[in-house]
């Protein structure tokens, strides 16, 4: 590996090096500013008036994304690796859509295609990974998650039951037309949403239309309370001392352990 | 007891085998399918489209919901236990509908009994019941029920004194009709569900449903805070063992602790 | 005091013995039947059709209210404590509207005074108080109650600050009308209600509504975070035991203290 | 600095002495007029009948802002320092809209610099940071700030991409405009407030409407949980100290130890 492929290596993929961190930082607002450009092109009246920037933009910016996406194949020992990386082929189609666009044409599949590079706000994601306070957020999701999918789950069975008696009770007068639809009314109330393009007009619809939002209300505490305790857990250390025992190698010992409790012997000598 | 019927009993009631845990699942299947084929009929445009498919789908369901409940009847020494118990009389009223419907016919009502077999779903949650997540949750929930229903019980007696009075200020002009209609848009204000099929529009009766969402915010705290504190304690349960160390006294230790972590004896001898 | 008022006292104002907790339900299923006619008359079909019926149940109720109002009267030594007690004054109004609509008529006026005997449900509550779980749910939230005020205030603030932007960028045009109009859209909005019977239509109010509805999902963790550790607190016990030191009297200690930390002699010799 | 100097500072800029304490509470309930009348003001109808009355009071409280401006100014050793502080720009901004709008006139324009005076809010802010309750708030809320910035941005990223489904799912058809149309909608969808003026229609639309609302309705557990951990840690501090015993290098004590309650020698000598 000459020295040269080793500095842009380091340049591209790390991010120790004030150059490594400043390349991170270019093409994040980069990512943010093409973001931000296909927003605006959605809107129709903004499209009309600059069609002619966004035209410029829209290849000044596919300009940097083949730049990018060739240094990084450049860079890296093994380019095989890199493009069939989950990074490698969102840059590929974040990048893709311009060229097809400018050989096939057609404005509105041109659209739905570019949009594919916000996917590369993933990337924006992957840098706030550095942060410790997201490892942490994520640590202590990690853990409650099957709990959590678990209680999604009760909701969903809830929702499916309560929809079709909804479906039963209202019928297709006012909303409840099938039971799919019902169900996404349950799940539009119980998540105390409430749009109200769909709402109950019987008493007993209504009525069992208060149980299902009061159990929404309650059951809300559930997973809050899964994540709560979990932060509490995170956060407390009672049992996050380094302590190993030097003679089984137990790691788990209380904060003011002076024998392990595995095998009796003393942890500090 | 034959030996055919203790191997049929293990398979069909256990889930310890690998072919108890394969009929478990496969049965978890076709109700799900069942399921599915159930919403689906309620979209009138699908029912017109499939309705052949779906007549056979359906006899091929009622065929296994039928070859199981027999199954399940003979599988067991004292089978009145199971017709009796909440999951036979379910088994039994999501198998029946497909035949009273071929027997007396009435395509509305046919619809109703038929979603009877959406009761079936509760054996999705016996299956889930195995898993230890489920168990801890429900461990969490039942520990809190009674602070929960007391929680709700106040809610309801707020929801009823500013229903009334919400009647009383807006009257049957803005959709405040009748106290239990002025009850019902309480509930759906407090638990921040909020339709908007009915909403003030005097300026007291604003004042009032300010006061009303407001609270409601804030006391969605209390069901938090009690499953919270349930759960905090449940998961520091690790230290919650009753062993004493015999020499020393000394009382916390971790649940698998088998010497004192204090004067280093062994705990249980 | 005779011996019979003694015995009436003890029942009336009492639930230890089971004739006491037998009155005690007895007035509640009362007061639960005239909540619930209450409802029912207040919806114009029912009234028509029962018109009749009402009126007996009205009067049954009535009779019963003011035997049980005479009854506490006499069951106590200083009646004047009761009667100008807030169940007094309560029981009073409950029972006087019937007389006042016999007298002088007006079917308006008299529902609206006969919606007073909603009043009766606190009583309810004064019952309920006797169960643990309520009073330690009333313990936690009295403790957590300043905090909550405080946020509570914030939040008012927060809605006054914002409603009068969202009122000097929306208008008049899009039902932001005037600033008292605003700031009950901004409670509505920042308490996740939202009833969409006002909603912003430009993009600069959209823009501010998102802050406000983001600003509403993440302060909602406030309150919570208050009554769950609140809800901790109390049930963790780390210092929640009866060790009182015998030479100071200092009443907290760690559950493991062997000596006083505050005088330093022995705790339990 | 002369003695009256002295005083008037004590009285103005302190709130120890009950002149101080009178002076604060005065200038609140003066600040909480102005901005009752702000708000009346902007209702129509009220402006149109008490059109006199409002001029009248306005210039009332522009004499007293102005006032205690002057006094402010009087007061202190380095004017500039209030002059040029964040309070010092509000009280300005505050009182000077009413000499603007009787110089140069125009009454649309007038109502909305009128409405700085709004800002004097800030004000009845830094009293109610006297209260200790209100500290402790913020304590909490200033250490989980970090994630929970990492938190909402976690949620604007996924109503971008969100946004930008529903609007290539559901089209200009149904509201869906545009995709920081479609974002506004995914941000009232997440956070569970659910206007309704905009609702997918679409059975796809609604499918994913639904996974948004049960992303937002389980995701509201993460602020919570954090803020959660912080408060309950916050309470727990009354044993974060770092007294270590210099006989038994026992590590737990009361923040109000002074033996240690280990071996009873003292803590600190």
């Amino acid at each position: 590996m000459p020295r040269w492929k080793f500095k842009l290596h380091e340049v591209i993929y790390e991010a120790d090096t004030p150059a490594g961190r400043f390349f991170d930082i270019a093409i994040l607002v980069v990512i943010i500013i093409s973001v931000a450009l296909v927003m605006m092109e959605s809107v129709s009246e903004l499209l009309m008036k600059y069609a002619w920037q966004f035209y410029i933009a829209e290849w000044i910016i596919t300009a940097i994304f083949t730049i990018e996406y060739i240094l990084r194949i450049i860079a890296i020992n093994k380019p095989k690796r890199y493009i069939f990386s989950f990074y490698g082929i969102v840059d590929l189609l974040s990048t893709l859509p311009s060229y097809i666009g400018f050989i096939f044409g057609g404005a509105n599949l041109l659209f739905a295609i570019r949009a594919l590079r916000l996917l590369r706000i993933f990337r924006v994601l992957k840098i706030t990974r550095y942060l410790g306070e997201s490892r942490k957020l994520m640590l202590a999701l990690r853990k409650s998650q099957a709990k959590i999918l678990v209680f999604l789950f009760a909701v969903l069975i809830i929702c499916i039951i309560a929809g079709t008696l909804m479906h039963l009770i209202e019928g297709p007068g006012s909303g409840f037309d099938n039971i799919p639809l019902s169900i996404y009314w349950c799940i539009v109330t119980l998540t105390t949403v409430g749009f109200g393009d769909i709402a109950p007009v019987t008493p007993l619809g209504r009525l069992i239309a208060s149980v299902i939002m009061i159990t929404g209300y309650g059951i809300i505490a559930v997973p809050t309370g899964i994540v709560s305790a979990e932060f509490s857990k995170t956060s407390e250390k009672a049992l996050n001392n380094t302590q190993v025992c030097p003679y089984c190698n137990e790691k788990e010992h209380l904060n003011d352990a002076e024998y392990c409790h595995n095998c009796g012997n003393k942890l500090n000598e």
